[in-house]
């Protein structure tokens, strides 16, 4: 059909373009790019811009195959869970202090559909938190991060049950990529 | 015995008066407290300095109790291994350059004991360079890391196998918490 002659499916998307432009001469995105176009476009609006830390790791959540960057597809699935998280923060940021305190993380956990125990809340808010506030880069290291062991979790356990068994190796793969 | 009735047993300590300077108030060592005193001492000497991210995951490291502050012994404990990651790191990185290579890095966490495969190396490459490259802050973040996640894995490893099961919870507290 007209036009679709040698193009890649992808040339169709509305953020192609956005995208090649970001992505310069190697086609994919790495941590310096992301924070270039994250602070750019403006995407943390009032809250803390992307530390390169955050935006390493949210590279390593989508990077399968462990090259430090990213293609067209994990690009636009990266920018769909940012764009959740944001909302979520905002919802929770009750008081539009710009951070999100100690119980509304509670909340947001939980609204994000993670069951953890007093004591693993306790953990993430201690880890997250300066002078007892989360702010929004951290935010979103700390949901990039869940989503990601959650994901190793679930898919070693096989019987969903609830458990599930490493060998070293695999466990040092999965607690150090991010 | 003269002189130490009444005093903790750690007043006799000569890194005691330096403790309890960087401690204040609460006597125990925040990581705004643990950055401020890295910087002050000029421990990173030509290296990059700490940024607060790694002095949180210093801190959580240690951190026993879950309260974000080290006491006395945890400070000494971690002066310790710092002094041992930054000699490790001179010494590996050969030529000089303030930052090692993946080659270099390659050996670095052999030297230190771990035992890790290709493929786990490479990930945690990709995840502390930054343009190829290890400087001293990323090198001791994933130093601390790498010691914690292996500590809680030979905890739950009782048989000595190489092998370990995890309960989710339990999962993300191990991998959260640094
Ligand atoms: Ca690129
Ligand atoms: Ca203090
Ligand atoms: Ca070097």
């Amino acid at each position: 059909y007209p036009g679709a002659y040698g193009a890649s499916p992808a040339a169709n998307d509305p953020m192609w373009g956005y995208f090649t432009a970001i992505a310069g001469q190697d086609g994919e995105v790495d941590a310096d790019e992301l924070q270039r176009c994250l602070t750019q476009s403006g995407f943390s609006g009032n809250y803390t811009p992307f530390s390169l830390d955050t935006c390493r790791i949210m590279i390593a959540m989508l990077d399968r195959d462990y090259t430090g960057k990213m293609g067209f597809n994990e690009f636009k699935e990266l920018f769909a869970a940012l764009n959740g998280w944001k909302q979520n923060f905002m919802m929770f940021d009750h008081d539009r202090s710009g951070t999100v305190e100690p119980h509304e993380m509670n909340q947001a956990i939980n609204a994000m559909g993670y069951r953890v125990s007093p004591n693993a809340l306790n953990i993430i808010i201690k880890r997250y938190s300066k002078g007892g506030r989360i702010c929004f880069d951290d935010y979103v290291a700390c949901c990039v991060k869940l989503r990601s062991l959650t994901d190793h979790f679930k898919r070693r356990d096989t019987m969903q049950q609830g458990t599930a068994t490493f060998q070293y190796d695999d466990f040092i793969q999965c607690a150090m990529s991010i």
